[in-house]
Protein backbone atom coordinates (compact mmCIF):
# COMPACT_ATOMS: atom_id res chain seq x y z
CA UNK A 1 0.00 0.00 0.00
CA UNK A 2 1.26 3.59 -0.78
CA UNK A 3 2.32 5.66 1.97
CA UNK A 4 0.41 8.67 1.21
CA UNK A 5 -2.58 6.43 1.38
CA UNK A 6 -2.09 4.49 4.46
CA UNK A 7 -1.06 7.59 6.12
CA UNK A 8 -4.37 9.86 5.26
CA UNK A 9 -6.83 7.30 4.70
CA UNK A 10 -6.24 4.74 7.81
CA UNK A 11 -9.53 3.91 9.24
CA UNK A 12 -10.57 2.81 12.72
CA UNK A 13 -13.12 0.70 13.89
CA UNK A 14 -14.74 0.17 17.63
CA UNK A 15 -14.62 -3.54 17.67
CA UNK A 16 -13.17 -6.22 16.05
CA UNK A 17 -13.64 -9.61 15.10
CA UNK A 18 -12.21 -12.76 17.22
CA UNK A 19 -10.30 -14.43 14.17
CA UNK A 20 -6.87 -14.99 14.82
CA UNK A 21 -4.24 -12.92 13.62
CA UNK A 22 -1.11 -15.36 12.25
CA UNK A 23 2.31 -14.96 14.34
CA UNK A 24 3.85 -13.72 11.70
CA UNK A 25 1.42 -10.94 10.81
CA UNK A 26 1.93 -9.89 14.38
CA UNK A 27 5.86 -9.66 13.71
CA UNK A 28 5.88 -7.89 10.12
CA UNK A 29 4.11 -5.32 12.45
CA UNK A 30 6.30 -5.45 15.50
CA UNK A 31 9.15 -4.93 12.64
CA UNK A 32 7.68 -1.96 11.52
CA UNK A 33 7.53 -0.75 14.95
CA UNK A 34 11.23 -0.95 15.75
CA UNK A 35 11.96 0.62 12.49
CA UNK A 36 10.95 4.05 14.73
CA UNK A 37 13.56 5.94 15.20
CA UNK A 38 14.93 6.98 18.86
CA UNK A 39 17.26 9.48 21.13
CA UNK A 40 20.76 8.44 19.62
CA UNK A 41 19.40 4.91 18.48
CA UNK A 42 18.68 3.44 21.88
CA UNK A 43 15.31 1.62 21.24
CA UNK A 44 13.85 1.97 24.27
CA UNK A 45 10.30 -0.40 23.36
CA UNK A 46 9.47 -3.66 25.01
CA UNK A 47 6.15 -5.71 23.47
CA UNK A 48 4.26 -8.21 25.26
CA UNK A 49 2.21 -10.22 22.51
CA UNK A 50 -1.19 -11.07 24.34
CA UNK A 51 -3.49 -13.53 22.81
CA UNK A 52 -4.36 -15.36 26.30
CA UNK A 53 -8.12 -15.10 26.85
CA UNK A 54 -7.38 -15.13 30.27
CA UNK A 55 -5.52 -12.32 30.08
CA UNK A 56 -7.36 -10.17 27.77
CA UNK A 57 -10.18 -10.88 30.11
CA UNK A 58 -8.46 -9.56 33.16
CA UNK A 59 -7.47 -6.50 30.71
CA UNK A 60 -11.13 -6.21 30.01
CA UNK A 61 -11.89 -6.19 33.90
CA UNK A 62 -9.22 -3.55 34.64
CA UNK A 63 -10.33 -1.18 31.88
CA UNK A 64 -14.09 -0.88 32.54
CA UNK A 65 -13.07 -0.34 36.46
CA UNK A 66 -10.58 2.72 34.88
CA UNK A 67 -13.56 4.03 32.51
CA UNK A 68 -16.34 3.83 35.74
CA UNK A 69 -12.91 5.47 38.02
CA UNK A 70 -12.83 8.08 34.92
CA UNK A 71 -16.43 8.89 34.63
CA UNK A 72 -16.44 9.43 38.35
CA UNK A 73 -13.58 11.94 37.85
CA UNK A 74 -14.26 13.69 34.65
CA UNK A 75 -18.26 13.24 33.92
CA UNK A 76 -17.79 13.10 30.13
CA UNK A 77 -20.57 11.34 29.03
CA UNK A 78 -18.55 9.58 26.20
CA UNK A 79 -16.67 7.52 29.00
CA UNK A 80 -20.29 6.66 30.46
CA UNK A 81 -21.29 5.49 26.97
CA UNK A 82 -17.99 3.69 26.26
CA UNK A 83 -18.20 0.14 25.56
CA UNK A 84 -14.33 -1.49 26.11
CA UNK A 85 -15.77 -5.33 25.91
CA UNK A 86 -13.73 -5.11 22.77
CA UNK A 87 -10.49 -6.13 24.56
CA UNK A 88 -12.33 -9.75 25.21
CA UNK A 89 -13.16 -9.99 21.23
CA UNK A 90 -10.11 -8.60 19.61
CA UNK A 91 -7.67 -11.13 18.99
CA UNK A 92 -4.19 -9.70 19.85
CA UNK A 93 -3.15 -6.67 22.15
CA UNK A 94 0.08 -5.62 21.73
CA UNK A 95 1.41 -3.91 25.11
CA UNK A 96 4.05 -1.32 24.57
CA UNK A 97 6.33 -0.59 27.71
CA UNK A 98 9.09 2.06 27.36
CA UNK A 99 12.69 1.87 29.24
CA UNK A 100 12.66 5.23 30.80
CA UNK A 101 16.25 5.56 31.33
CA UNK A 102 16.59 5.12 28.26
CA UNK A 103 15.34 8.99 26.80
CA UNK A 104 18.45 10.69 25.73
CA UNK A 105 19.70 14.16 26.01
CA UNK A 106 15.94 14.92 27.93
CA UNK A 107 17.11 13.41 30.95
CA UNK A 108 18.70 16.65 31.78
CA UNK A 109 16.38 19.28 30.83
CA UNK A 110 13.19 20.37 32.74
CA UNK A 111 10.05 18.20 32.19
CA UNK A 112 12.46 16.20 30.24
CA UNK A 113 12.75 12.17 30.73
CA UNK A 114 10.52 11.78 28.24
CA UNK A 115 11.97 11.06 24.65
CA UNK A 116 11.47 7.30 25.30
CA UNK A 117 7.74 7.99 25.05
CA UNK A 118 7.76 10.00 22.03
CA UNK A 119 10.15 6.97 20.01
CA UNK A 120 7.27 4.32 21.51
CA UNK A 121 4.56 6.72 20.27
CA UNK A 122 6.05 6.95 16.75
CA UNK A 123 7.07 3.37 17.04
CA UNK A 124 3.10 3.20 17.44
CA UNK A 125 2.28 4.87 15.02
CA UNK A 126 4.38 2.33 12.78
CA UNK A 127 2.25 -0.35 14.06
CA UNK A 128 -1.01 1.51 12.86
CA UNK A 129 -0.36 2.10 9.66
CA UNK A 130 1.14 -1.16 8.88
CA UNK A 131 -1.35 -2.69 10.09
CA UNK A 132 -3.98 -0.83 7.99
CA UNK A 133 -1.66 -1.74 5.20
CA UNK A 134 -2.42 -5.57 5.91
CA UNK A 135 -6.22 -5.15 6.34
CA UNK A 136 -6.39 -5.04 9.98
CA UNK A 137 -7.72 -2.53 12.57
CA UNK A 138 -6.23 -1.17 15.16
CA UNK A 139 -6.88 0.94 18.36
CA UNK A 140 -4.25 2.70 20.76
CA UNK A 141 -6.14 2.22 23.99
CA UNK A 142 -4.66 3.68 27.35
CA UNK A 143 -7.53 3.47 29.77
CA UNK A 144 -5.31 1.68 32.60
CA UNK A 145 -3.55 1.65 35.54
CA UNK A 146 0.23 1.33 34.68
CA UNK A 147 0.90 -0.70 38.34
CA UNK A 148 -2.21 -3.21 37.46
CA UNK A 149 -0.98 -3.91 34.15
CA UNK A 150 2.25 -4.60 35.06
CA UNK A 151 0.91 -6.93 36.83
CA UNK A 152 -1.19 -8.70 34.64
CA UNK A 153 1.52 -8.91 32.81
CA UNK A 154 4.49 -9.42 34.73
CA UNK A 155 6.07 -6.28 33.16
CA UNK A 156 9.10 -4.93 35.29
CA UNK A 157 8.64 -2.16 37.86
CA UNK A 158 11.12 -0.01 35.68
CA UNK A 159 9.66 -0.30 32.54
CA UNK A 160 6.89 1.84 31.82
CA UNK A 161 3.44 0.08 30.14
CA UNK A 162 2.39 2.74 27.66
CA UNK A 163 0.14 2.07 25.83
CA UNK A 164 -2.33 -1.54 24.59
CA UNK A 165 -2.60 -1.87 20.73
CA UNK A 166 -5.62 -3.39 19.75
CA UNK A 167 -5.12 -5.52 16.23
CA UNK A 168 -7.70 -7.68 14.41
CA UNK A 169 -10.17 -7.69 11.79
CA UNK A 170 -12.65 -5.00 11.87
CA UNK A 171 -15.46 -5.99 13.36
CA UNK A 172 -17.89 -3.04 12.34
CA UNK A 173 -18.11 0.00 10.25
CA UNK A 174 -15.29 1.85 9.74
CA UNK A 175 -14.67 5.62 9.59
CA UNK A 176 -12.33 8.03 8.69
CA UNK A 177 -12.13 10.76 11.72
CA UNK A 178 -12.44 14.61 10.08
CA UNK A 179 -9.44 17.05 10.95
CA UNK A 180 -9.37 20.59 11.04
CA UNK A 181 -7.95 22.48 8.56
CA UNK A 182 -4.32 22.70 7.98
CA UNK A 183 -3.98 26.09 7.89
CA UNK A 184 -5.43 26.19 11.25
CA UNK A 185 -2.30 24.74 12.64
CA UNK A 186 0.13 26.33 10.19
CA UNK A 187 2.48 29.57 11.03
CA UNK A 188 5.52 30.49 8.14
CA UNK A 189 7.90 32.50 9.05
CA UNK A 190 9.76 33.04 6.13
CA UNK B 1 6.34 4.58 -2.20
CA UNK B 2 5.37 1.49 -0.78
CA UNK B 3 4.85 1.80 3.61
CA UNK B 4 6.26 -1.17 4.03
CA UNK B 5 9.48 0.52 2.47
CA UNK B 6 8.93 4.11 3.88
CA UNK B 7 9.17 2.47 7.39
CA UNK B 8 11.41 -0.20 7.42
CA UNK B 9 13.97 1.45 4.74
CA UNK B 10 13.78 5.51 5.75
CA UNK B 11 17.75 6.23 5.30
CA UNK B 12 18.97 9.45 7.46
CA UNK B 13 21.82 12.43 7.04
CA UNK B 14 23.63 14.13 9.00
CA UNK B 15 24.01 17.13 6.81
CA UNK B 16 21.02 18.88 4.04
CA UNK B 17 21.62 20.73 1.21
CA UNK B 18 20.20 24.19 1.08
CA UNK B 19 18.39 23.81 -1.98
CA UNK B 20 14.46 25.42 -1.11
CA UNK B 21 11.77 23.17 -0.71
CA UNK B 22 8.25 24.46 -2.33
CA UNK B 23 5.99 24.77 0.04
CA UNK B 24 3.84 22.59 -1.85
CA UNK B 25 5.72 19.87 -0.63
CA UNK B 26 5.98 21.33 2.99
CA UNK B 27 2.02 21.07 3.14
CA UNK B 28 2.38 17.18 1.66
CA UNK B 29 4.16 16.79 4.89
CA UNK B 30 2.00 18.87 7.01
CA UNK B 31 -0.67 16.88 5.72
CA UNK B 32 0.51 13.66 6.83
CA UNK B 33 0.97 15.25 10.00
CA UNK B 34 -2.01 16.03 11.09
CA UNK B 35 -3.49 12.37 10.02
CA UNK B 36 -2.05 10.87 13.17
CA UNK B 37 -4.48 9.90 15.87
CA UNK B 38 -4.69 11.39 19.23
CA UNK B 39 -6.71 11.38 22.22
CA UNK B 40 -10.50 11.74 21.46
CA UNK B 41 -9.42 12.95 18.20
CA UNK B 42 -8.61 16.36 19.56
CA UNK B 43 -5.55 17.03 17.36
CA UNK B 44 -3.23 18.97 19.69
CA UNK B 45 -0.51 19.98 17.31
CA UNK B 46 0.56 23.44 15.96
CA UNK B 47 3.74 23.80 13.43
CA UNK B 48 5.75 26.57 13.15
CA UNK B 49 7.51 26.67 9.69
CA UNK B 50 10.93 28.04 9.19
CA UNK B 51 12.36 29.18 5.79
CA UNK B 52 13.76 32.64 7.27
CA UNK B 53 17.38 32.37 7.08
CA UNK B 54 17.92 34.84 10.32
CA UNK B 55 15.83 32.81 12.30
CA UNK B 56 17.67 29.54 11.56
CA UNK B 57 20.81 31.23 12.33
CA UNK B 58 19.30 31.96 15.97
CA UNK B 59 17.84 28.68 16.29
CA UNK B 60 21.68 27.12 15.52
CA UNK B 61 22.90 29.99 18.43
CA UNK B 62 20.93 28.32 20.86
CA UNK B 63 21.57 24.65 19.97
CA UNK B 64 24.83 24.53 20.04
CA UNK B 65 24.82 26.90 23.48
CA UNK B 66 22.82 23.84 24.61
CA UNK B 67 24.89 21.11 22.84
CA UNK B 68 27.74 22.99 24.93
CA UNK B 69 25.98 23.07 28.01
CA UNK B 70 24.73 19.19 28.02
CA UNK B 71 28.43 18.08 26.98
CA UNK B 72 29.30 19.72 30.18
CA UNK B 73 26.55 18.01 32.16
CA UNK B 74 26.55 14.72 30.30
CA UNK B 75 30.54 14.48 29.36
CA UNK B 76 29.29 12.54 26.70
CA UNK B 77 31.97 12.67 23.91
CA UNK B 78 29.42 12.88 21.27
CA UNK B 79 27.88 15.73 22.29
CA UNK B 80 31.35 17.89 21.84
CA UNK B 81 32.03 16.18 18.40
CA UNK B 82 28.30 17.14 17.46
CA UNK B 83 28.07 19.76 14.75
CA UNK B 84 25.00 21.45 14.53
CA UNK B 85 25.91 23.98 11.80
CA UNK B 86 23.41 21.52 9.22
CA UNK B 87 20.95 23.76 11.17
CA UNK B 88 21.51 27.02 9.52
CA UNK B 89 21.94 24.94 5.81
CA UNK B 90 18.57 23.02 6.34
CA UNK B 91 16.06 24.93 3.97
CA UNK B 92 13.27 24.13 6.38
CA UNK B 93 12.62 23.63 10.11
CA UNK B 94 9.14 22.76 11.03
CA UNK B 95 8.50 23.58 14.94
CA UNK B 96 6.19 20.98 16.65
CA UNK B 97 4.19 22.29 19.36
CA UNK B 98 1.86 20.64 21.85
CA UNK B 99 -1.35 22.07 23.70
CA UNK B 100 -0.58 20.67 27.19
CA UNK B 101 -4.36 20.61 27.69
CA UNK B 102 -5.19 18.96 24.83
CA UNK B 103 -4.53 15.40 26.60
CA UNK B 104 -7.39 13.32 27.31
CA UNK B 105 -8.22 10.94 29.85
CA UNK B 106 -4.40 10.52 30.95
CA UNK B 107 -4.90 14.25 32.39
CA UNK B 108 -6.78 12.12 35.39
CA UNK B 109 -3.56 9.55 35.64
CA UNK B 110 -0.18 9.92 38.22
CA UNK B 111 2.89 10.25 35.55
CA UNK B 112 -0.35 11.35 32.82
CA UNK B 113 -1.01 14.55 31.36
CA UNK B 114 1.51 13.71 28.53
CA UNK B 115 -1.01 11.74 25.70
CA UNK B 116 -0.56 15.01 23.89
CA UNK B 117 2.89 14.28 23.21
CA UNK B 118 2.38 11.12 22.10
CA UNK B 119 -0.20 12.02 19.30
CA UNK B 120 2.59 14.96 18.12
CA UNK B 121 5.28 12.02 18.37
CA UNK B 122 3.19 9.63 16.05
CA UNK B 123 2.30 13.28 13.70
CA UNK B 124 6.24 13.99 13.71
CA UNK B 125 6.89 10.41 12.78
CA UNK B 126 4.18 10.69 10.09
CA UNK B 127 6.12 13.60 8.64
CA UNK B 128 9.43 11.71 8.87
CA UNK B 129 8.19 8.80 6.47
CA UNK B 130 6.60 11.52 4.37
CA UNK B 131 9.66 13.04 3.29
CA UNK B 132 11.26 10.28 2.69
CA UNK B 133 8.92 8.74 0.39
CA UNK B 134 9.39 12.55 -1.23
CA UNK B 135 12.94 11.57 -1.76
CA UNK B 136 14.04 14.00 1.32
CA UNK B 137 16.02 13.52 4.56
CA UNK B 138 14.52 14.55 7.63
CA UNK B 139 16.28 14.33 11.42
CA UNK B 140 13.91 15.10 15.19
CA UNK B 141 15.89 17.49 16.41
CA UNK B 142 14.91 18.33 20.55
CA UNK B 143 18.28 19.97 21.73
CA UNK B 144 17.35 23.28 22.96
CA UNK B 145 15.19 25.06 25.80
CA UNK B 146 11.91 25.60 25.38
CA UNK B 147 11.80 28.87 26.53
CA UNK B 148 14.43 29.88 24.13
CA UNK B 149 12.90 28.62 21.35
CA UNK B 150 8.93 29.62 22.27
CA UNK B 151 11.12 33.37 22.20
CA UNK B 152 12.84 33.07 18.98
CA UNK B 153 9.44 31.99 16.91
CA UNK B 154 7.37 33.87 19.21
CA UNK B 155 5.21 30.75 20.65
CA UNK B 156 2.76 31.09 23.30
CA UNK B 157 3.96 30.26 26.69
CA UNK B 158 1.14 27.54 27.20
CA UNK B 159 1.98 25.82 23.78
CA UNK B 160 5.00 22.94 24.67
CA UNK B 161 7.47 23.13 21.52
CA UNK B 162 8.64 19.65 21.63
CA UNK B 163 10.90 19.03 18.47
CA UNK B 164 12.71 20.84 15.64
CA UNK B 165 11.61 18.80 12.26
CA UNK B 166 14.75 19.60 9.82
CA UNK B 167 13.82 18.71 6.65
CA UNK B 168 15.61 18.87 3.00
CA UNK B 169 17.60 17.20 0.44
CA UNK B 170 20.45 14.96 1.61
CA UNK B 171 23.62 16.70 2.03
CA UNK B 172 25.86 13.80 2.63
CA UNK B 173 25.80 9.89 3.17
CA UNK B 174 22.19 8.44 3.69
CA UNK B 175 22.15 5.19 5.94
CA UNK B 176 19.99 3.07 7.84
CA UNK B 177 20.84 2.75 11.57
CA UNK B 178 20.73 -0.58 12.83
CA UNK B 179 18.29 -2.58 15.09
CA UNK B 180 18.47 -4.75 17.61
CA UNK B 181 16.47 -8.14 16.59
CA UNK B 182 13.20 -8.23 17.34
CA UNK B 183 12.81 -11.62 19.10
CA UNK B 184 15.26 -9.25 22.05
CA UNK B 185 12.33 -6.86 22.32
CA UNK B 186 9.15 -9.34 22.31
CA UNK B 187 7.35 -11.73 24.72
CA UNK B 188 4.33 -13.70 23.70
CA UNK B 189 1.36 -14.22 26.16
CA UNK B 190 -0.15 -17.00 24.56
Amino acid sequence: MDIADAIKNRRSCRDFLPEPIDESTIEQILQAAISAPSPANNQPWEFVVITNQDVKARIYAEADERRKALFQKSGWKWVDRYNVEFLKRVPVIVCVTGDPTKTGADMFTEGGGVAYQHACAAAIQNMLLTAYSLGLSSLWFTLFDKDVVRKILDIAPDRDPLALICIGKPGGELFVTPRKPLAEKVTYLR
